[in-house]
């Protein structure tokens, strides 16, 4: 690939730039091209980039220099601290699911599948067609490509039942991403200082996007078969929240799917208090055994907000998603998503439908089902072997990951600080709680990981709890038992 | 080419969906090919659309049907509006500056510059190479590609005087838009309720995103050369506003630039006041007759927060654009980014590096230099010649508008309805004013309209003004002489 003669030619040049002194000259690019044995083209690449990182200048027929850094005085920004006053969100700094691993790291902290886990040929495919049409020179409408609205829309058309009208194509927003979604939804429906209802524990990025929105959050507990429609009622009644956060399939992080009594009866206190619920579908290609069953569907009044992320499953550079909202509340969303960023590149649009309307991308989730599930349940084996301390309480029937707890009185961050000095990333589960959490968790990520890193992972993760001096306190592990589920 | 095919077969097909009955089963592939003189590959590309729209259903091995639609019954959403409040902003629609026009109206209103004013063989090429490269599949880090960080700063740089220090590659975040900085830099840094000081006239999507993001706008009134320092002084003073915005380039709608000397002062003006100034240099690579001076090059105290876009210039598909900010603001913009959307697709990064690191694109510059130029000389020449009655009061060294003063006593929006009638589109003046407009005027695009339209264009616009009744009074038009400026 000449790419990557590319990137070794950079990497070379790069490392000799630092050691050389200010104003040194570079080789030739015909020295380069004999020493390093590649073309011209790649030569004039290489160095266009350095160029452009500032790291040497060209003197157009004299040569390529090292360029000279000016002296940096330290400057004193405090001023600043003044001007801005005191964040809406406490101080996250890069949470555990998005940090970059070492590639020997064994990598269960993660948020995103495993690129054997997406459709490369695809993507490939789609982002090479949509650079050769019109879509890569023209503004996109501020709602999004008709064609991909329709797409939307038609997804939760399948679902609903007779009796519900389903959604229009004029009904969806599209979006960069489902993330720019959920800023919107808790800007635009809730609004700085009123009280948002959330599930606890719930999608730390959704606790972020509450928080940097300036809503005041009002956790309300979830289990593995939704909320306690008394509990949610209660929370409604006593906060006057008109707007409720969920992820009723494959809950991340817990994998909790709403049972079809248990949806109903949410929608009943929803509508009961003329209130929003806000569905993020975030893991509706990664059902493993059972199938998704969006709430939207069941509803064509207007009480649910609904979020189809399309990034995951894609490709994580397709940063597109569809809310689908009727009536103003989808005026509401719009003018904010309009502020926000005016649209969304027609190229990412056209590529991500392209994707999800090949046959091959049936095909493909039909694959990704079976290994989710061979992922799933190969970590949880290695868990029950070797460390048996952890109990999974419930084995989710779809999503990316576990959700192991860890025995009373274990400092998840401590763990995990011991972990990653034994070569093993995982995402202490503080962070999916929007209060105080309900006890010590990690989330264990079985999609990001090289299945080959799960036995060694399992062991660390075992052995560091024993060293950490806590006993499981007789919890029994019921993991393996529920494989079949 | 097969993409046209395509589109032609899917128009037709959507015509016979919409006039068959529901259930009809449509023309066998075969037939079409035959009928259509297509591929069978054109033929399922239809199809598959049509499926993805929601109006045909395939059955495997039966054939293909038009798709029962559901008969809609009238739905009351006015629960939502008790749910949600007041909003933020007015209404304002969809701004005159994002209408679409047919292919038949003269579009002086739009925002963007004609596709034949962009680097389409860079950009098409930009978009393959990120299709086949790393970019296409991986996440990109929140703050950008560390590459096309280092080049923002690295634009800067270039301008920075002895003795201030550049700013560096770690001091740029990556946004998906300019707008998207706007929003987040008035949510981080102004916040919700407090004041925000913005030039008069302004930029309609600044005004839209302060709105939406709840700050107070205070409009500080600027001219050809800048605001006032002494205005703009007692504008902090008065109002205790920590943060404001201006467009020191090129200003939109009016084409203003300021003079060294008046950035100098302002600068002062606002270190004076412990507060930030806003640079939104949009129009960087607009240039006509003179040269873009950022300010922010000039301070290295974290007083400037500089915005760059590379959409405008390069294609409405690379929503990508730069903020460089030192200190804490820094921080806090890139927490809000985060919580918005994460991170900007790879892709569109790595492509607008790509488009602006070839040589190519230094000869594309000054290309568009001198068709810039002459755009705006032949429209300020119609203008004189068609329609006397408008006044060009500042002839622009750099953008892409002409700003009209219209005889007093016209209504903009009036005037802008009769136009359209007539086939040509106007951007109406008030949309740039925070507050009420000072006169009344109109904002005409010289780069997105075929330069064949311009004097069909300026006839209308002066038919129609006369057809209103009202006479200039008496206000020169300097348009013509100013011509060499």
């Amino acid at each position: 690939m000449d790419d990557d003669s590319t990137a070794r030619l950079l990497a070379t040049l790069k490392t000799w730039v630092e050691s050389a002194a200010p104003a040194a000259r570079l080789p030739t690019t015909r020295t380069l091209v004999a020493e390093h044995r590649v073309s011209p083209v790649t030569v004039q690449r290489a160095l266009r980039t350095l160029v452009g990182q500032g790291l040497v200048e060209t003197r157009p027929g004299v040569g390529t220099f090292v360029r000279e850094v000016r002296t940096a005085r330290p400057i004193d920004y405090g001023w600043q601290t003044a001007a801005l006053g005191a964040p809406n969100a406490r101080r996250l700094g890069v949470p555990s699911a998005l940090r970059n691993a070492g590639p020997e790291s064994i990598a269960l902290h993660s948020a995103y599948p495993d690129r054997e886990l997406l459709p490369e040929r695809l993507v490939r495919g789609a982002l090479a067609r949509a650079a050769r049409g019109d879509v890569a020179l023209t503004r996109a409408p501020a709602a999004g490509l008709p064609e991909l609205q329709a797409w939307f829309a038609q997804e939760l058309r399948r679902d609903c039942p007779a009796g519900v009208a389903p959604p229009a194509a004029s009904d969806v927003v599209v979006l960069p991403g489902s993330q720019s979604g959920l800023s919107s939804v808790f800007r635009a429906l809730v609004t700085t200082g009123q009280p948002l209802l959330m599930e606890s524990p719930t999608y730390w990025g959704a606790i972020f996007a509450a928080q940097q929105a300036g809503v005041q959050v009002v956790p309300v507990s979830s289990g593995p078969h939704g909320p306690d429609p008394d509990e949610l009622d209660r929370a409604f009644a006593e906060t006057g929240a008109r707007v409720f956060y969920a992820q009723p399939t494959y809950a991340n992080p817990t994998g909790a799917q709403w049972t079809p009594e248990r949806s109903a009866q949410v929608l009943d206190v929803v509508r009961g208090h003329g209130a929003f619920l806000v569905e993020d579908d975030w893991a509706h290609d990664f059902a493993i055994t059972s199938d998704p069953e969006p709430l939207a569907a069941l509803d064509d009044s207007g009480h649910v907000i609904h979020l189809r992320s399309l990034t995951k499953s894609t490709s994580p550079a397709l940063r597109v998603a569809g809310v689908v909202a009727r009536g103003p509340s989808r005026e509401r969303l719009l003018a904010d998503r309009a502020a926000e960023s005016m649209y969304v590149s027609g190229v990412l649009q056209a590529a991500a439908l392209d994707v999800v309307t090949q046959p091959a991308w049936r095909s493909h989730l039909r694959g990704l089902r079976q290994q989710l599930r061979a992922r799933r349940d190969l970590l949880l084996g290695t868990l029950a072997e070797h460390a048996p301390q952890v109990t999974v309480e419930h084995v989710p029937a779809g999503g990316l990951n576990l959700w192991a707890r860890l025995p009373d009185g274990t400092d998840p961050r401590e763990l995990a600080r011991a972990c990653e000095a034994a070569g093993l990333l995982i995402a202490p589960g503080d962070e999916w709680f929007p209060a105080e959490p309900a006890a010590p968790y990690v989330r264990l990520n079985f999609a990001a990981a090289h299945t080959a890193g799960f036995t060694d992972g399992s062991r660390i993760l075992g052995r560091e709890l024993d060293a950490l001096g806590i006993d499981a306190l007789g919890i029994d592990a019921p993991g393996i038992d529920a494989l079949g589920s």
